[in-house]
């Protein structure tokens, strides 16, 4: 089968051939009806420090995914042969104190698809079967495989009850826009998003964001300017940090009310000052660190949603041919798309 | 001015002359807008055991009331004259245990506007400011004297999150017909509401219920049935049990699931036999009991709810001058109509 | 090795040989220490109907136990021979909603130790490694094998935080017991409990209850008059219902403060009728269905209240030789006893 | 009267004398029976930047109090002459967003006793009757004063469910001591305290701690080396950083496991740099910014918690007549000491 994997340390992906794979006892082989590109693929790809410290190669990258289950190992009772699944990409370890108490998302062993083992650039992939997702047919696979980053703005999103709240979204790359959009179908009463990027905040109004700031375009003293008035001076009920920029970081804080919650999901690329006592404490903030995706009250919660009417098609900007992952990769480093999706 | 008054112990109310008010040094003077038809203002009208336990003649009745602000004590710093506003109807006694700790809505000792206080059935209501609602002009009078019972039904059907969830409705009277409209609004996967009359769940399919269940002409086993058929047999996430009927009560209790919740707002004219530990406790519910609405945080999110779309318009089905109230509860009782109200 | 089964459909128990059982790939046998009598057991020696329409016969019963791993199959992974353990005795599907989502203790296929499949009224008893709770050996047989209906308590007891809190426990057999003993070590402000029994009313001051109510002394408006009178008029913040008799459930209700909590636990033998309106939702109540423990979060919250001082030890009145298991059972349908443990 | 005031914008504080309040309609004066030396009283003895830009002299300090009721305004309904009180020390608006919805605690308008308006190092004390406290008289004065103090601590340990929990409390000074005692009487697993201080860290194991970790004499591997030890590598659910020091904060989010929370109290003289990713963001935590106190579920709780028997005694180290606060400063900015309270 084909398999798009890191050969050799240097940037870049291989197209190569590799067997199809056979399921253990309680695995399943899939296979890939779609698969998408995160900015943990794209750092693999250009083969920066986190990377060239992670991996062993070679490895098939991928673990945003969807497909058809096409053999099953022996002992497995979960799915059928003939149904069409999703994945969750962490392979938890069921024995630490978090997977005992159902806080399996932050697992202290968890292994990712893609990343410690082969994932889903390729033709087929062998997955447990207690990572997979049954997903209704009527999900089209190139929305399908996006459940994964998908429940990260959920669990960002949802870490308290938004509806009828105000709500700040900083950082419209593709988990941002999921935001977004899962704020508008649960009911906020305004979505206002920030970005450096025209196009990404163009992408924002059309998952439901009411009102956009330029975050290059704003200093911070404009910026907050801009929140206070649309906020009538009240601030925000929620921030939800989906960028790692700093200084997103201290617009997250600022613009948020006394009482209100910080949602943390971007990933800096350095350590970040804080002014504590007045950006957390004397405010009385909840701030929530988020990760991965609850496993798997998030994934039934997506069922929910696309029935509430959830549209994410949007967000899609790009649908290529796996072969031609490099031009999606492209796409990605340039900032100027939303999701980028491969179809084997 | 004119306002409708109990003036004897009998069915009834009448069409009265009274002085206009004027406010004490914390009260405000409102003229009124519209004021709406309560199941209490019916109780009081038909005078039954309960109305003649707790009034005394005469009083004017009506507690879902907007208006103009045009005077104001010296005292009064919360609202001008001209502004528009609504009115909790709940007077709190700010000094028990509840008031103290922010649970004024179930204070020890509150009075309510037109039952223990003369009410809204009027050309103009004397009110603390403390009860005022600030509410957006652009809100019509016919719509914003109903946040008051819109805010019973927003407690009720946020008491959890719903978003992305299922949810089952009991009774298809205003509150829950509101409920219905928020749940939609807030992102519910599926809503699945009941009640004995057609005219009723026609109304529910308008605000956004996915599903109607006709509890008259469907037995117990086949109301579950059904519920188990539309939800996949995995029973709804959430029940709000909102009409007193104890078939009702059985119906929301047998169709959430393991680990889900019940609100409990309708209220019965008896007693109701429960299989607590079928019911409840092998289940591992949370029973919520609700009544009156937050002071304030439900009031700010029902304005955070009409920003994200909220439509509750299906919901008055009649507009009448405030002189046909005769006929406004002659609706009221057959209940052949949502939400009934009066304009003086 | 000797085991006590149910091996006629009649009342009691029969001590019988048994081969010593031998493990699966992922079961362990125990070598059990101590083994203690709940109500269940109960209703299987006595044979009630329901015991009737549950149990396939021979059974050994019995799942409250802990012991020593002597023997492990070829893939357990999460204990070690020589260890010592406790059970879960609620063997989950890890398949169902619940499950899925962190709420295994409502499986909805769960299968009970002692009912389902043979129990630890034996020398010997296997059990799949995943129900395993490795316990530290400074904790006596006779109270480490009490973890799980500790476990019940503590749900019952913590399903909101009572530090500093008031707190009712209607019902002192050993689950209510252990709930005094549990609200003690969290800091209860006030710990009022109910029986009928003073033999029980005496234990609950053992474990901690400030006061106590003989409820079959006091008339249900001396007991309300008097939970008034220790509570300065204001009723407690939370009532935990531990008896199941319906005028307890009532005096649960009644005492609780408008916004409370209350626990049901204890399970009527018929449903109870509820004044839902007076009871629950004029109250504004948050009411919450008790059954299992939290897999396996409960688990290790026990394990730190051991360590924070919870001393169960004065509700184990009785130990006994496991041969003499009739014993045991009179004691328990006497009901001058609180936990009785047999020892093999 | 006699009062200690700031009297010339420079270090220190002057005994004055002051005509003795009157009372307005819904004020009441206090003579003052106790009260205590808070960080914040300290910073405007020493003259810091912050007590320069925000105080308007000359001003009588002190917030922390207790006393009985001499007078009372002809208006005021909640106190009585003769009673016995302790004061909340933010007066807060009662028309922003925060204390209309039950968050008064993070009122956007508060103003300090001590700071704002005259304080409590006097012989007298006027105050608004909504901030009173009536206070068992059976509580010392020397205790009564600190409750408000102590309501911080209330707050920064139980943001949630202590009990059965294990936790790192960072920082002994007074808040940090008291949230140790709270700990211990919400029945914590295991209680670990750090400090630089010996002086303080022994106070610590007075209130509870079970273990100590200096902080100046371990590095921060050996810090969180000795944390693992303690906590079989698993990490702590909670910890309190109660003293603002960058290292301590670092600490605190280093201990708690995956899934745990922080509590941040302590104000840091400047921003922190924090490694958010995996400080924060990784691990799934939950921080909570406390200040202040919930007005007045926290007062009530700590009525609940002395019940229980929460002993902060050991916290009081020194009681000074009121003339003698230059010793109580000197003692303060020393660091040799608990609480230090004046007694007029």
């Amino acid at each position: 089968m084909r398999a798009i994997a890191k050969v050799s340390p240097a940037p870049g992906l291989s197209l190569t051939t590799r067997p199809t794979p056979s399921p253990g006892p309680h695995e399943v082989v899939i296979q890939v009806k779609a698969t998408s590109i995160c900015g943990t693929d794209a750092h693999i790809y250009n083969w920066d420090a986190w990377s060239q410290s992670r991996l062993t190669l070679p490895r098939t990258i991928g673990h945003e995914v969807c497909g058809e289950v096409v053999e099953v190992g022996p002992a497995v009772t979960l799915v059928r042969r003939g149904e069409f699944v999703a994945a969750e990409s962490h392979l938890t370890c069921g024995e630490c104190f978090q997977c005992r108490t159902g806080l399996a998302h932050v697992c202290k062993n968890y292994r990712i698809l893609g990343v410690d083992l082969d994932g889903s650039y390729a033709d087929y992939v062998v997955l447990p079967e207690n990572v997979l997702w049954k997903t209704d047919p009527s999900v089209l696979p190139h929305i399908a495989c996006l459940q994964e980053p998908l429940g990260n703005a959920v669990d960002a999103a949802l870490a308290e009850d938004l509806t009828g709240h105000t709500v700040l979204i900083t950082g419209c790359g593709p988990t941002g826009l999921f935001a977004a959009a899962v704020a508008r179908t649960a009911g906020a009463a305004t979505i206002i998003a920030s970005d450096v990027s025209e196009y990404r905040l163009r992408l924002a109004t059309h998952v439901g964001a009411d009102h956009v700031i330029n975050a290059q375009t704003h200093s911070p003293e404009a910026f907050a300017a801009r929140l206070q008035d649309l906020t009538r001076g009240e601030g925000v009920d929620a921030s939800l940090e989906m960028s790692g920029h700093p200084a997103a970081v201290h617009q997250a804080f600022r613009a948020v009310k006394n009482g209100g919650r910080v949602t943390l999901f971007g990933i800096s690329s350095a350590p970040v000052t804080v002014d504590l006592a007045n950006e957390v404490i004397f405010k009385g903030l909840r701030v929530y660190g988020i990760t991965g995706r609850k496993l798997f009250s998030t994934w039934y919660r997506i069922a929910g949603l696309f029935k509430a009417g959830l549209d994410i098609r949007p967000v899609v900007t790009h649908t290529l041919p796996l072969a031609e992952f490099d031009q999606g990769f492209a796409l990605v480093n340039s900032g100027l798309c939303g999701k980028v999706v491969l179809l084997p």
